[in-house]
C-alpha cells in the first residue's frame, strides 16, 4: 500500500527533462571531485515539515492535506507517520533524516509516559531504517512547543522547567544513540528572553553551560559518539536568543569551555534573520573548526521571520558548497531540509516539488563550485591579493614584530598603493560558472 | 575673543525653565546614590562631530557653518580648532573629550610629516587641558577614512598598510599617553570585508590580532595605563565588519587571549545596527566583565545606517544608566556623545542644543533609574522570579549534578507550573518613574 | 458571579498611586482641551486578543489561561465568552470593543449554519450592550484565518471562494448594523500575494474593488450608517498585502473610486512594519481627509514581525494624540487595543495589567499633547519657518506662475541663505513636556 | 588619444570566451522575439557614477583613480570629463546615456553663470553625440547635493530654494530638450523630511505638485516631447521621501492631477529599500499604466542603504525582462546603470568590468525570459489559476452583482476546495532556464 500513490520514485533524467517529477541535475552516483553526489550532500528530511507541519501561520489554521494521520495522539497514529515518512524518504531519494523527540512520539501530559512512548517508536523507526538503509542524521529535544518551556528550558527562571528539560534530553540522547544518529542538535528557541526588564542574563547561561556539561557527561556514560551541534538563531520566538549567530555561539562556548564538544549546525535563514549572509556564518564557523551541519533552506530577506523556504537560489547552493568543498566535505554533518511548504502548496505532491527543487539546486551548486575550484582563476585571485604577506614587511608581521619597528618601516618607505578588490570583476566570473 | 558670542556658559535652571540654553534636568554637583552627576555621567564631546563634521551625507555637501575654520591643513588652523573647541566644553560644561589623531592634526602626504604636526597639536591640546582642567577620556586613530585603508587597516590584504596602521597607532596611544588619556579606542570600521568573494577571513583576524597584542605591548613600554576599548558595530562603511556586536567582539578577544586587555565601547546605534537593543549590549558586555564606556547616541530603528542622532530618548537613557549605576559605575569610561545634528542644523548654537539635550536626557535617565533602584520592586521581582534555583532540585542543579539524576527527579513530580513573567506590569511599572 | 473575582473595577488613583490595579493617568471625567478624557480616548477592546488569543506563536501552543472556557464551538460557550468579555469591559472601564465573526461566534463547517450562530451570539451581545450601555466601535469578518481563505478572498484566485467572502461580509455587515456599530473595517491579511509568480495582480484588485463597492451598495441598502475603514499593513501573513500602507491604500481608493467611502484604521505596528512611523502614517491619511481610526498597539522596531504590544512609549502616545487633536478628535472613530499579551503573561489578571498600562500611556499622551499645544512655542515655529511662503515669491508660486518668472527671479536674486531646522531644539522642547 | 588605453572595444565572444573584455551573452545584434538585445535592452551608462563618482563613503574619502580630471571647476574640465565618457561609450557599446545638469557641469556659485557653463557643454555634448551616435535616455536636475537643498528643493519650507530649484530645472529640461533626451526624470531625495516635528507634509506636497505642474506646461512651451519620470525612493539621504515608492508616487500623481503627465523610472536598490522586490514595483506601475524607465542596479538586502551596486543576480534581471516583454518592450525607457563600482575597485579598468557584468547579465536574463515565455507553461499556469472567473459565478461577480446574489449563492454550494499554488512547483520551472 502506497500513500503517495501518483508519485514515482524519483530519478535522474537530466536538464532537459520537462518531468516535474525528475531529477535534472541531482545524479547521486555521479562523481564530483571523487566522491559521489550522494556522498557530498548527504541529504536529510526534517521530519518535523514533512509529517507535522500542518502549514499553519500566526494568521490562518493548517492547511497540509494529510489523509493518513488521524489526528491523535496514539502510538499507532505514531507509527503510521514514520511508515509514510519512510515511503517518502525511499520515494525521494534522501538518505538522512532528523527528528525531534515530539515529531515522532506523542507528549501524553507525563512525562514517563511520553518517554515510553518516545521508546515504542523508536523501537519503529530503528526497523524501518534496518528494512530500508535509510540513517538518521541527527536527533533533538523539542524544547520549545509545550507551554511549560514558554519562559525557557535550559535557561527557565524555574528549576523545575530546567529539570524536565533535562530530563527529555537524556530521553532524545537515549533515542538518538539507539537510532545510530551521527549528531545531536541542540536549537535554544526559547533560550532567551522576552524582556530584559525580567531577565538575570548571566544565571540564565550559567545554568544553560550547565544543561550543556550534563549532556557532554552523559554522552560519554553511554557511548553515544555523534558530534553535538548548537544551532543559531537570533530572534523568534524570543525576542533574543542567546544563540543568536555564529560568533555568539562561539563566544559561549568558548566562555564555558565547550568548544571541544560542540560544533554548529547553520541553516541560512538563521543567518539572514541574524544580519549576515549564509557564507558569512559558514566562514565563521569553519575559522573555528566548528562548521558541523547545514540546515538547507533559504529565507526571504524582505521579510523578518523564519519563511524557511526550500532553498532553489543557485548563488546561495553554490556558496554553500564552495564552502563545504574547501572544508573538505562533510564528516557526520549534512544538508538537511529544514523547510516548509508554503501554506498555499498544501497537497501532498507539493512535499515532493519542494524536495526535488532543493536537491537539484544543491546538485547545481555543487558542480558549479566544482568547476569554479578546477577553473583555480578565483582562488588565485586571493592568493594573490594576499601576496605581500608571503614576504617582506609581512613575513616580518607574521613571524612576530612591534610597533616601533613597524613606524620604522613606515618612515622610510612611502605611501602604499592599492591594487583594486575587482569584487565585479570576480561577480562576473562566478556568473560564468552559474 | 569667543567663537561663540551669542552663548551663555549653560547652566542648571531647572525643569520650568523655558530657556533653551539652560539645562532643565543636569545640576552637576547634585547627588544620586552617593555620588554627584558630574561623577556619575562623565560626559565627553567627540572632536570629530563638534569640530569636523561638516554635515555632509552620500547625497549632498557639507552645510555646516564653521566661521573659524580656514579649510587648510595647516598647523594654525589646527590649533584655532582646538581653542574654538575648549571653548566649546568650556560653555556647555562638558569636562572630557575624545578624539581620533587626524581630527585634531592634518594628515599631510608623509607619515613623519603628519606625526610632527599631530605632536604640535598633542602640545597644544596639552596646554589647553591644563588651563581648562578638561580630560581626555580617549583617543583613537583613524585607520578608516583615508583610501589606504580602503581594504582594511589591521586586516587589508596588503601588509604595508597595515605596517602604515600600526605606526599610525603607535602615535596615536603617545599622543594619547602624553594627555593623559584615561583610555584608548580601536574601532574597526575598514575591518571586515566588502565581498567574501576576495577575502581571507582567517588570515585577515590573525593580522588584527597581532597589532592588538603589539598595542598591548607597547602599552606596557611607554607605561600608559588607560584602558583599551573595542568598539562593536556590525555593518557600515563595510559591508560586515568583524567586531560587529559584543559577541563577537568577546569571541575574537577570547579566541586570541586579548580579554584580559580589552574592555568594550558601546554605541547605542551601533547596538541597533546589529539588531540588538543597547540595554542588551550592554549585559553581554557586562556579564564578560567588559563593559568599559559607552558612545552615547541613538539610531532610527527604521533607516538602515548610522544616524548617530543626540540621545533624547528617556526610555533609552534610563536603560543605560540602570545598567551603569548595577555596574557600580564608570572607572575610566564615560558618556561620550559620539553624535552629530542633523544635517539641516547646520548652525554652531545648534551644537548646543544638541549636547543641552543629550545631557539632561542622560540627567533625568540618572535620575530614573536611581529611583526604580531605591523603589526596589523591580529587582524584588527578578530575585523572586528566580527563586526556585536557590533551593531545591534548584541548588542541586547549580551545584552540580547529571541528567539521570533529573530524569529521575522529574519522573517523581509533576509538571511544573509557570507564573507569569509579568512583562506588561514590569513595563507599566517602569512608566512610574518616567 | 465573576470570572476575574480578584480583580476590582480599576479606578483612578493618580500618578502617586502604588496599586498595579489602578489608573495613575486615565481620569475619565478630567476635562482636556474642552472634552473629558473619555471622549478623546473612545478606548476600544479587541475581542480577538482579549477572549479567543490562547498566545501560541508558530513555534509554541497556547498558554492562556482561561477556565471559563470549554474550548467547545457551541453557541453556550461564544455566549459565555462574551459575558466574561463584558464583565471585562465593566472592570476596566472601556467603552468600546471591537470583533471579527468567527471570533464571537464559531464557524461551524457550513455556511448557512455559521451564520445562524452569528446572529444567535450578535442577539445575546445585543443585550449585553443594553445592560451595561457598553458600544460597538466596529466589526468586521475574518477573511483570513480559515484555510479557503489561504490564497486570498476578495483576490482570491477563485471565484467560489470570493463568493464565500462576500457572504461572509454581508454577514458581519448585518450582525455590525444590528449592534449599532460606529464603523466596519475591512483588513485584507490575504489579499496580496505569496508569489508574484502564480499571480495576476491587476485581475485581483479589480475584484478587491468589485468587492468593496457591493460592500458600499449593501450599507446603503440596510441603512448602515457607520464609516468603513480599510486598514494598512504590508506583509505577515502574506508576502505582501496590498493595502500596504496608507499611500498604497489611498491610490487604490482613488484609482477604484472607493474614496468617498473609506476612511483609514492605522495601526502602529502595521507602521512601523511599512518602515514609517505611526506620525507619518497618520499624517499620510489626514492629508487625505481619511484618517478614521486607530488601532493602539505597538511593535518592536527590531523584529520583523507584528508583534501587537501593549502601547507603552510615551513618546508613541504622544505623537499619536498630537495628531488626533489636530485633527479635531475621533468622530467614528477611537483608539482599539489591537494588542497581546505576551505569551509568557498567561494569566488571566496580566489582560489587566496590559490595558491598564495602555489607557495610561494613552491618557499620558493626551495631557502632554495638549500641554504641547497650549504651550504653542512648537506649532509657531512650524508657522515662521514656512513663513516665506506667506508673500513675495512664495505666495506668487501657491497662487499660480511658471518656470520662466521663477527663472528670472532667481536670476535677479542671490542665493538663498536657510535657517537651521532645529531638530534637537524640537525634540528637547518635546522633552519638556514627557 | 585614449583615456583607457589599456581596453579595447568590448565585443561579443560567446560563452566559453575567458577573456573579461569580452562580452559572453550580451550579443547587440542577436535577435529575441523579433528586435535585436540592442533594441530590447536600450542600455544606458549614468554619467554621475562613470565620469563624477570618487567613490567616497560617509567614513572615507574617494578613492577613484581620474587621471583626465583636474578636479577644477573649469568648463574645459567639464568638456575633457564629456570627451572621456563618450570613449568610454564607444569602448563598452552602450547607446544612450542620463545625466544630471551639475554632473557634466559645473555650479559656479551664481546661477546666471551656472546656467552658461550647462549651456556650453550640452553644446559640446551635442557634438559628441552627432559624432558618435551616442543618445541621451533622459536628463534631469540635481536638486539634492547643494546645501541650499538641504531642506528640500520643491518641498522646502523656503520660497527662494523652490524658484531656486525651478529655475534649475527649467534649465536642465532646455538641455535636455537640446541634446534630443527621450525623457526627463524627477528624483526627489530632498523631497520629504528629516523630522514632521517641524514639517508641514500637505502644504510641501502642494508645492511640489505646482513645480511638477509648470514643469508639464514649461514642457509643452517649449515642444519638449520627451516623457517625464517619477523616481520612487523611500528613505536616504532623507529620514523618508514623499516618493517613498511605485504606489506612493501613483498616489501623489492622482491626487494630483498628474498621472497622465508622468511614469515611474524604477530602481531595483529603492524597490528593496522600501520592502519590495523590483518585480512588485515594476508590476504595480505597469498595473497603472506607468511604467516608464528602469535604473538597473541592485543592492544588498542585509544594509540598510543604496548601495547601487551592478546587475549581476541572474534572477534579477530576468524578472525585469519578463515584465519589459510582458509589457512589449520600452518605448521612451531603457536600462540606465545607476550602479557604482564598489569604493575598493578604484581602477578605471573596474568601470568595464562593472559594466560588462550588467550588461551580460541583463542579457541572460532578456535570454531566458524569452525561453520562460516561449516554454508556456508559466503562463499557462498562471491563466489556469484563475479560470474559475471566466465563466459561472466568477463571471457573474466580473460582469458585476451584489450581496445578497452571492450570499445566496453560497448557501446553495458547498465549502470551495482550492487547488494548490503550486509555488514550488513555478520555483523549479523557472530554475529550468536560468
Amino acid at each position: 500500500m502506497s500513500f503517495f500513490p501518483d508519485v514515482p520514485k524519483i530519478s535522474y533524467e537530466g536538464p532537459k527533462s520537462k518531468n516535474s517529477f525528475a531529477f535534472k541535475h541531482y545524479n547521486p552516483d555521479e562523481a564530483i571531485e571523487g566522491k559521489t553526489m550522494r556522498e557530498h550532500l548527504r541529504f536529510g528530511a526534517a521530519y518535523w515539515h514533512v509529517m507535522r507541519n500542518e502549514l499553519s501561520d500566526p494568521f490562518g489554521g493548517g492547511t497540509a492535506l494529510m489523509p493518513w494521520d488521524d489526528k491523535s495522539d496514539s502510538i499507532d497514529n505514531a507509527k503510521k507517520r514514520a511508515d509514510v515518512f519512510f515511503e517518502f524518504l525511499e520515494k525521494i531519494d534522501i538518505d538522512y533524516y532528523c527528528f525531534h523527540d515530539r515529531d515522532i512520539a506523542p507528549e501524553l501530559g507525563d512525562f514517563t509516559k511520553s518517554t515510553e512512548a518516545l521508546q515504542a517508536v523508536t523501537d519503529h523507526l530503528e526497523g524501518l531504517q534496518k528494512d530500508s538503509g535509510r540513517k538518521l542524521l541527527w536527533g533533538t529535544a523539542c524544547l520549545f512547543a509545550h507551554p511549560r518551556y514558554a519562559q525557557g528550558a535550559g535557561t527557565s527562571p524555574d528549576a523545575r522547567v530546567f529539570a524536565y528539560a533535562a530530563a527529555q534530553v537524556k530521553a532524545a540522547m537515549d533515542a538518538t544513540h539507539q537510532l545510530g544518529g551521527e549528531g545531536y542538535t541542540f536549537w535554544g528557541g526559547r533560550e532567551g528572553y522576552a524582556t530584559l526588564l525580567n531577565t538575570d542574563m548571566k544565571r540564565e547561561l550559567d545554568h544553560l553551560a550547565a544543561l550543556l556539561h550534563m549532556a557532554v557527561d552523559y554522552k560519554k556514560k553511554i557511548g553515544f559518539t555523534g558530534q553535538f551541534y548548537i544551532e543559531p538563531k537570533p530572534r523568534e520566538p524570543s525576542t533574543h536568543q542567546y544563540d543568536s549567530d555564529s560568533a555568539a555561539c562561539l563566544n559561549f562556548l568558548r566562555e564555558y569551555e565547550l568548544l571541544d564538544h560542540f560544533k554548529l549546525n547553520i541553516e541560512t535563514n538563521h543567518a539572514t534573520l541574524a544580519g549576515h549572509t549564509m557564507q558569512h556564518e559558514l566562514t565563521v564557523a569553519m575559522g573555528a573548526g566548528a562548521l558541523g551541519s547545514i540546515d538547507a533552506n533559504q529565507g526571504d530577506t524582505l521579510l523578518g521571520w523564519d519563511t524557511d523556504q526550500f532553498p532553489t537560489d543557485l548563488y546561495g547552493t553554490t556558496q554553500v558548497m564552495l564552502k563545504v568543498l574547501e572544508m573538505g566535505g562533510f564528516t557526520t554533518g549534512g544538508l538537511n531540509f529544514d523547510a516548509k511548504r508554503r501554506r498555499e502548496s498544501h497537497e501532498p505532491i507539493d512535499l515532493f516539488h519542494a524536495h526535488i527543487g532543493g536537491m537539484d539546486a544543491f546538485a547545481r551548486g555543487l558542480k558549479i563550485a566544482a568547476a569554479v575550484r578546477a577553473d583555480g582563476r578565483m582562488a588565485e585571485f586571493v592568493k594573490n591579493r594576499y601576496s605581500s604577506w608571503d614576504d617582506g614587511i609581512g613575513a616580518v608581521v607574521e613571524k612576530g614584530t612591534d610597533l616601533d619597528t613597524l613606524d620604522q618601516w613606515v618612515r622610510s618607505h612611502g605611501e602604499p598603493e592599492l591594487k583594486s578588490g575587482r569584487q565585479e570583476m570576480l561577480e562576473n566570473l562566478l556568473n560564468e560558472f552559474i
